[in-house]
């Protein structure tokens, strides 16, 4: 419950409504929030000074001199997102909108641990932030990295991370934070695609579940909103579930697991045991895309084993929408293979309504994630300290 | 946000500091709400006139007067809390503490229908609040009730129930409001049984995992203290999920289903083919308990095709504790085969500090959760309207 404790009480709602409905004059910014008019011209003056909000124009006014209205001014200051998967980062310096103004892709193996990738990360991440020049301010109000593997979310340190040799419990915020001087949010790079797409088209629906199809399997649930994480942030880390018919060793040592039979490395051997000559999953896609038969009917095979296990996560969480993402999703034979599944196992009342569709941000999910929690929390802090 | 715009502001707060904390002082309730003194005796005052809060007993001083101390008051109204089941029926009337004051069962069948089963529940429901005499005032504060379905919560509902011919879309809030002239909540039963178990023992867990295992299979998820629902309500049916290596026909037109290998009438008809001469699942469970290695061979490997989904399950939702519930529970082999099954198939992660119980509710835990829900919604109604 608010109470009048002390000066910063309101801030950061009159922040948010000027953010999210913005241009207000005072006695909307008043209306929105609940607050008296003179606390509401104290909040926008503090927010001013810090600036984060700025005048906009005047609205029409319906008689008399226009009010002065309130803008957020996302131009306050930056963030730096950071998506790094299994063999390649991808970073982005964002304003407080979440507009990309510089971004990077380099070649990594997060195999090799976190010295070396951090490393890249440090040189690539001040590069793009030198890059701005003399137009923003070059420190990042915060980092948002996500990674690709389970996350301890309270400390940001990765746990158990199957395909992260060398990364449990990492203090990857220690790290990074020394490096740009900025708080840093670490969380599984599923997660952030979950967020980002939510954000972006669905944030009507309450409850969504991403799936990512690549050489990792992985999946993230966002309820209500936010990320549904489990006890210990494993949450989603559904590739090593069994499916039917299939006795396929995984490295995880157990058979029959959802990724050791339609991962993409299970794919790609499945392939050149069946004479397709190619070196890796965009041959294989390529295939398909040419409609070679034999890697139609492969991908759409994994497809279905990929939609039975889809169709049990239906069932259990009744999702309004599944958006799929990752590298198989673009190979139209495996969505269809998944879809096909889905609505021959989930049960009617789970699927009647349900949504699948592709991911819309593509390989950007993970970044504008990452943006996003950044942004957010850049702006919780600067809302308390104002 | 909190505004001083009426003059009930805070009087929910008071209500559940007093409840939760109580007895406590003036400066204690104030303390813990960050209302005003003045504020806290003006709510102190209508929930008293209410009956909701009594005087109690001073606290030892610490020198000068006792002050006086609040404590709320569990006998200022009554709730009826209602489960049904397939073939039966438990009513309890409770106190505001969930405390039961006269408590009924009834053999019913779900598939007769509404008004068949609604009538039962008016005339027992009735004849228990009867019971009361005097001491208590005779209608109920609130009605909760637990089907054995999916139900869209906005409504009370129940959608496309598979078990429940006849009640797709009925109004039992109408129907038993109208009968008791009370507010009426109806849920999954599963959803009731499992805010009771983590109400009564596990509410430092974050996320729980209840599944019940009997004539149905099904399943809830508290997650952060609420039920995690999905988009129509449905979340949790499980049931319907296929294992490996069983092509069993399911009512449901699919094969290999979860209920039509492990529920009790599939492991009923099991064991009739295995020569055991039984009526119901009560006899095998019975079985069970004198050790007849069929018995015990079967239901074992009921719970171990069990344990398979709920490995998935515990993958893809990482919860804290699974709690069993259902006829088949009660049965070790079954939750002995569950385990094994978990513990080889589930994510490292995931089952390391993963505990796994039995219901300790037992056939309560259903009316226990829906009093819960009625007692919840009565003192809210209360402190609105106060």
């Amino acid at each position: 419950m608010a109470t009048e404790r002390d000066g910063a009480v309101g801030l950061g709602d009159v922040l948010s409504v000027v953010r999210t409905h913005g241009p207000l004059t005072r006695a909307d910014v008043a209306l929105r929030t609940g607050l008296g008019r003179s606390t509401v011209a104290l909040r926008l003056e503090a927010l001013a000074e810090r600036d984060l909000i700025r005048p906009a124009e005047g609205r029409p006014s319906t008689g008399g001199r226009p009010a002065s209205t309130f803008a957020f001014n996302p131009s306050a200051g930056v963030v730096l997102a950071v998506e790094l998967a299994a063999t390649n980062a991808h970073l982005a310096v964002t304003d407080l909108d979440g507009t990309v103004l510089e971004a990077a892709d380099s070649a990594i193996a997060i195999a090799d641990g976190p010295s070396t990738v951090l490393a890249i990360v440090e040189r690539l991440g001040g590069e793009l932030l030198r890059a701005l020049g003399g137009r923003r301010r070059r420190r990042p109000l915060a980092v948002g990295i996500g990674v690709p593997g389970p996350v301890e979310y309270a400390t940001g340190r990765p746990v158990s991370p199957p395909i992260m040799p060398g990364w449990d419990g990492y203090d990857i915020v220690g790290k990074l934070a020394a490096a740009f001087d900025a708080p840093v949010l670490v969380d599984n790079g599923v997660n952030l695609m979950a967020l980002a797409e939510h954000a972006d088209r669905w944030q009507q629906a309450d409850n969504l579940l991403f799936v990512k199809a690549g050489t990792g399997i992985g999946c993230a649930i966002v309820a209500g909103g936010r990320i549904f994480r489990g006890s210990q942030g494993a949450a989603g880390e559904i590739g090593h579930i069994a499916v039917r018919d299939h006795d396929d060793l995984c490295v995880c040592g157990n058979v029959g697991c959802l990724e050791a039979v339609v991962g993409t490395v299970a794919l790609v051997r499945g392939a050149r045991a069946r004479g397709l000559e190619i070196d890796g999953p965009r041959d294989l896609v390529e295939l398909v895309k040419r409609h070679d038969p034999v890697a139609v009917s492969l991908t759409r095979d994994s497809g279905r084993v990929f939609g039975e296990v889809l169709a049990a996560l239906v069932n259990a969480l009744n999702p309004g929408v599944v958006v799929l993402g990752g590298e198989l999703a673009t190979a139209e034979p495996f969505s269809a293979g998944l879809r096909e599944l889905v609505y021959q196992r989930a049960a009617p009342l789970a699927s009647q309504h349900l949504q699948i569709v592709p991911s819309q941000l593509g390989d950007r999910a993970g970044t504008r994630g990452a943006a996003m929690v950044a942004i957010e929390h850049a702006l919780d802090v600067a809302a308390l300290a104002a």
